[in-house]
């Protein structure tokens, strides 16, 4: 069995080593144009000449959760595309973003301002139930986020494409239960893959559905959102504020106006970092399986975008 | 039954109202000079003549979980004096230390200070084993509080004067356990009682005994932390800084040095604060349970100092 690892944003060696070392039997190389055509690819943002040299490709594995960049591209049409599903990042994205929540609903940043002033004030505790956090997407990130606000007893109401039910979350579905599932919401969290249906799903009719004093927290991806709206709605008062991780240009441009809004935090697209370790394992099992003939969890539906 | 309520630092009426709605058959008045004998008092911060007057007191109960203050006071000999043991503190509680943990550990405080210069870099993820987290004090904010660390998969240690057993914490008691504690715990949370044992137990000699870039986050009592070690420890480099929501003095006066120590985060003793519904509902179930002569819990030893 042959695996072609193109991937490139990251530093080769350490992967290609993790690999072999977790499929002995294999041999696994780093993609050079005219390299020999291989059975599995592991792939991060690769060229689509590396999709047009290898034909006969039976799995694709996208280092990475999100796989919109990867669907403008043509892999061949025999090809399986598997994301990563977990690989160490849900437990980061679920404490990337109770941090957030805990931090408005507390009102900590208010308190660090403070401090600088050397203020001592108490503010009136917050009501938690007054506060419900809407999670957007409810894979396996978004049900470990909604795991992570349920253990700090807020709350918790999901939306996805189509209808789940996960424990203790009030669950919404489809466009038909998505007004009702934004008007009872305060905290926004996005967690959608970014398709066609979910492009500039953060936009100020939506977002202007929130209960007063909304805050958005974007994980996902920068397209979801529009950026002036979020910002004239945060102005307009009805906003409280917001996190966000992800941006349409990244890095975001020195000159972009999220960096210097009081009420927006700017992270540098660090919510979910891909673990080396977790990624090589859980990518090794999947090969494996797949050679086997099992089924195999991570399949990405082209059509559905995800 | 009577009820004598005397606590110095809240607004009274929506107190008694509250527990004259939870406990029906009883009178429960505001405590003055000269009040008739009571059965039971509620308090917080009474003053010695409030003791000094109602010899008859059977059950004392605190409006709070540290009974320092009180135990330096002088309560009827026949007194059992109670405090609150959860009251909607343990979740407060679990959330802010979480956050001081999450904040530090993502390095979000970094991010923050690059978000004001437009700076886009992030920085290498650094690895969860690597941050053993040891609570000092397991009663029942300590429990809850390592229940959240372990929800985000830190590993967690817990320290107590008395042996305990908690699912998935490494338990250490006593003094002879104390070192191998301290040796192998980065991030160190104080929720002890404050007794004459534990005052200025995070100390130069203890503080100095955490891991290289240990982390300090004290929301016990001010006279836990001997304030001139911990700085000279962040100073030095051993410490990588602390979030200190407790002070000797309160509010911690306009020229303290924390105010504007950059690697020390300031809040005003608003980590855990006492839920008033919470609270009357715990303390009315108490006495009527002491009445019917049951057993009841958050008994306070005064030999023990908690």
């Amino acid at each position: 069995m042959r695996i072609s690892f193109c991937c490139s944003h990251t530093r080769a060696e350490p992967w290609l080593e993790g690999f072999r070392q977790a499929l002995p039997g294999a041999d696994i190389e780093l993609w050079q144009p005219g390299a020999p055509a291989a059975d599995h690819a592991v792939v991060w943002a690769p060229p689509q000449q590396f999709f047009d040299e290898q034909p006969r490709l039976k799995g694709v594995f996208n280092i990475g959760a999100g796989v919109d960049a990867l669907l403008k591209l043509k892999p061949p049409a025999g090809a399986t595309l598997v994301r990563i599903e977990d690989g160490g990042m849900a437990v980061q994205m679920a404490e990337f973003v109770a941090h957030a929540v805990v931090r408005h609903f507390r009102e900590l940043d208010v308190y660090d301002r403070e401090q600088a002033n050397a203020h001592w004030e108490f503010r009136r505790p917050r009501v938690r139930k007054d506060y419900p956090v809407g999670v957007m997407g409810l894979g396996v990130l978004g049900e470990r986020v909604a795991q992570g606000l349920l253990h700090f007893e807020f709350p918790v109401r999901g939306w996805s494409r189509s209808p789940k039910q996960l424990a203790g979350v009030e669950c919404f579905a489809g466009a038909e239960q998505f007004d009702a599932f934004l008007r009872g919401s305060r905290f926004l969290v996005c967690l959608l893959p970014l398709t066609p249906e979910t492009a500039g799903i953060l936009n100020r009719e939506n977002l202007s559905r929130l209960l007063p004093g909304g805050y958005v927290i974007n994980v996902a991806r920068g397209a979801h959102l529009v950026e002036d709206d979020l910002i004239a709605l945060i102005d307009g008062g009805h906003l409280a504020g917001a996190t966000l991780d992800v941006f349409r240009t990244e890095p975001l441009p020195p000159e972009d106006p999220f960096w210097r809004h009081p009420k927006i935090t700017v992270t540098p697209h660090t919510s979910a970092r891909t673990m080396r370790d977790e990624t090589i394992a859980q990518i090794a099992g999947k090969i494996r399986a797949f050679e086997r003939g099992e089924p195999i969890a991570g399949v990405v539906d082209a059509r559905r975008g995800y």
